[in-house]
């Protein structure tokens, strides 16, 4: 059996193929997709197919750093799309080898709160 | 030598009793502090405590979801202020039993787009 650390990379690859197939296959029949900035659920491995298959644009996903355990995983990815280049993360759960619940969050960029350029530089 | 996951508990735990030498003690003298939303970067032990310390309002952190290996961690935690609750997430990097570097993000809640109603649901 795949580790945990193994499905997460085979996640974010295959969509980056566009390989539905592999992609799916990570995936439990009942896997509930979540994304609580807009609160939005998806309830279904056939749905979250088609959500991902239908989403518009030519993104691109590259993963920066994964780390994962016995009981769930993280991969904090880089996307690409239109010339934007952002990070963002997604959590997983699993249970007897498949996904079972994938989380994840699109932090928004934001100007800085005045008050602490003493101890602040930007880049 | 605490695991990285005992470290990652404590960081969090540390901040919210505002225990600041417990929080320091983790801390790497030259630790990076980062977050890439607002392209901030604070370097330093010394100059990212007096930033904690001086963070304005009665913040409240609470972890959800702890995942470690033997370089990094995460921490997906919620976090309340005036009334608002939302989510946020810490990576960190390690050596010698000592956080390293610190990166964090906080999404903001936004309205879904359109054009996904058939699959999704609200919460």
């Amino acid at each position: 059996m795949s580790s945990n650390r193994e499905i997460a990379e085979r996640f974010i690859a295959s969509l980056e193929a566009r390989d539905w197939a592999a992609w799916a296959g990570l995936l439990h029949p009942d896997v509930i997709y979540e994304i609580p900035q807009s609160r939005e659920r998806i309830r279904g491995r056939d749905r979250y197919l088609r959500f991902n298959q239908e989403y518009p644009g030519d993104w691109h996903l590259r993963p920066k750093v994964v780390i994962a355990d016995e009981q769930h995983a993280v991969v904090w990815f880089e996307w690409r799309l239109d010339g934007r280049i952002d990070d963002a993360m997604v959590f997983f759960e699993f249970a007897g080898g498949l996904i079972t619940r994938v989380t994840d969050f699109w932090p928004e960029r934001y100007e800085p709160p005045s008050g602490r350029e003493h101890l602040v530089e930007r880049w």
